[in-house]
């Protein structure tokens, strides 16, 4: 496929996501040209001045109505409302996807809301900062960061072919793209990111509510694994409850697991069973393995 | 204080914190020499070669008779059965630390075992790589990390003195060094330690569980989250077990919080309840904020 891969692109909602898609795809010439839809008026005033679109609007309906691909990038929770919104508009042929972290609740409402004759391809980037707003995106985020693609039971003519497309797109960003079904990429998802999530934001709000040991204390000696673990409950609790409504199913599957092998655990280290603790301790051992070629701590 | 601190410092167990403490005690002048007493032939012989010690020996009785400082630097399991051993042979006006992570079992025991002319000081440092053996041991392992000493409730003259004197040795070697009750300590690490290794282990176990997604699946997908909250599984199973059994009493306190904590989050969930996950998501707010801004991920 030779260079740009879509005549136009149209990226709604201009975060750290999507303002990254508009400059990763600006700098390496995927696009003929990008047009950012942008709801909130401070953001797309500050998008002017970056100059990062090729053309900037508040219409959703008025960017997609010639893209060729149509990048929804806008919260999780919002994403249905948009391509229902949208959906109409697109024209005949052009790719509609997203960045959500959730993909068959999602997938299934882009594609209720999209016409007949438009590709609906959903697909997260695993990929972040701790920013977000106009200023956050960085042409190479997603270097080296995988890009999951979830191509849906399809079949229109020429399906395949924008799927193709679409995963050259996220490789010429950098990305490496791994296509799966929407169903276990949510099981995934909820193993190495939703669960952990549930964790990490659980174990802050724990370490808050015992009045014995201060803040600063946790801080201060958190580098044993408490650092590391609740690092991620930086990022914004909203989205994460809607990643968490969206992914529900598959988000309650693994955590009622991981719950019961917890359970095990300190039940046998309340009984002082030495061997069942270590027999607990030692599960996952490839795992553990691939964590410590990768570094400790 | 005056350098050296102590004429004699003997270091029980020459692993990645007793040789990091006879690296940095030799390397900053902080004592008249140094003997390392190293039960297993294969390390001692090793340390031979390294010359880290002045003096190196397999029999732990011989290696605290002239010492000032002694620091038992073995596995928290056996720290009982070492002072146990070495208490009679101190010499009378001599410290005795340890460096293991449960602090109130431990220093009952190390207390109980000493002679009543020892000053007993317990201690923690909060530092660690992910190499063991005689190699590990880094003279500058300890800059600007916490160690945390836990002075006993002794009417012994002079024991301010030692506790002074261990303080800044702590401090000599690059520590930041806070003083607490062994009981305090055992909770705070509870919570910022012992609490996060026992879901970090947890955690893996349930994802090499789920025989849909395979383990190369959880690693690459895996920067979502689970990397960071899992890589502290990767230290010694057998180590932590026995963590887990020497503060039993103020882990499963702590764990039992959490674990009430992990349990409303998730029937929020279940519910639907998007107001109630949003109020639990951001419990802990200064926390998070410190979180923010160390950096995200």
């Amino acid at each position: 496929m030779t260079l740009p891969l879509y005549q136009r692109i149209a990226v709604i909602g201009c975060g750290l996501i999507g303002g990254s898609i508009v400059r990763a795809a600006k700098a390496r010439g995927l696009a003929g040209d990008v047009v950012v839809c942008e709801v909130d008026d401070a953001y797309r005033a500050r998008l002017a001045e970056l100059k990062v679109a090729d053309r900037l609007t508040g219409d959703p309906v008025e960017a997609v109505r010639d893209a060729d691909l149509v990048v929804i990038a806008t919260p999780p929770a919002t994403i249905e409302a948009v391509a229902r919104l949208i959906g109409p508009a697109m024209k005949p042929g052009s790719t509609l996807t997203d960045v959500g972290g959730a993909k068959e609740t999602v997938g299934e409402a882009m594609a209720a809301a999209a016409r007949a004759e438009v590709f609906v391809v959903p697909g997260h980037p695993i990929a972040g900062t701790e920013h977000s707003g106009p200023d956050a995106g960085l042409a190479d985020l997603f270097d080296n960061r995988w890009t999951i693609l979830c191509p849906r039971a399809s079949d229109q003519a020429g399906y395949a072919e924008a799927v193709a497309r679409l995963t050259r797109f996220w490789e010429a960003m950098g990305a490496r793209v791994e296509a799966m079904d929407a169903r276990h990429h949510d099981k995934v998802l909820a193993v190495t990111s939703h669960v952990p999530h549930m964790i990490a934001y659980t174990l802050v709000g724990t370490a808050a509510e015992i009045e014995a040991v201060s803040e600063g204390e946790v801080m201060k000696f958190s580098a044993g694994g408490f650092r590391d673990m609740t690092r991620v409950a930086a990022s914004d609790p909203a989205m994460w409850r809607d990643v968490f409504r969206l992914n529900r199913e598959m988000l309650l599957e693994v955590f009622d697991l991981f719950r019961a092998d917890l359970d095990r655990l300190a039940d046998a280290v309340r009984a002082g069973d030495d061997q069942a603790v270590e027999d607990l301790l030692t599960q996952g051992r490839a795992i553990r393995r691939a964590l410590t070629e990768m570094g400790p701590k």
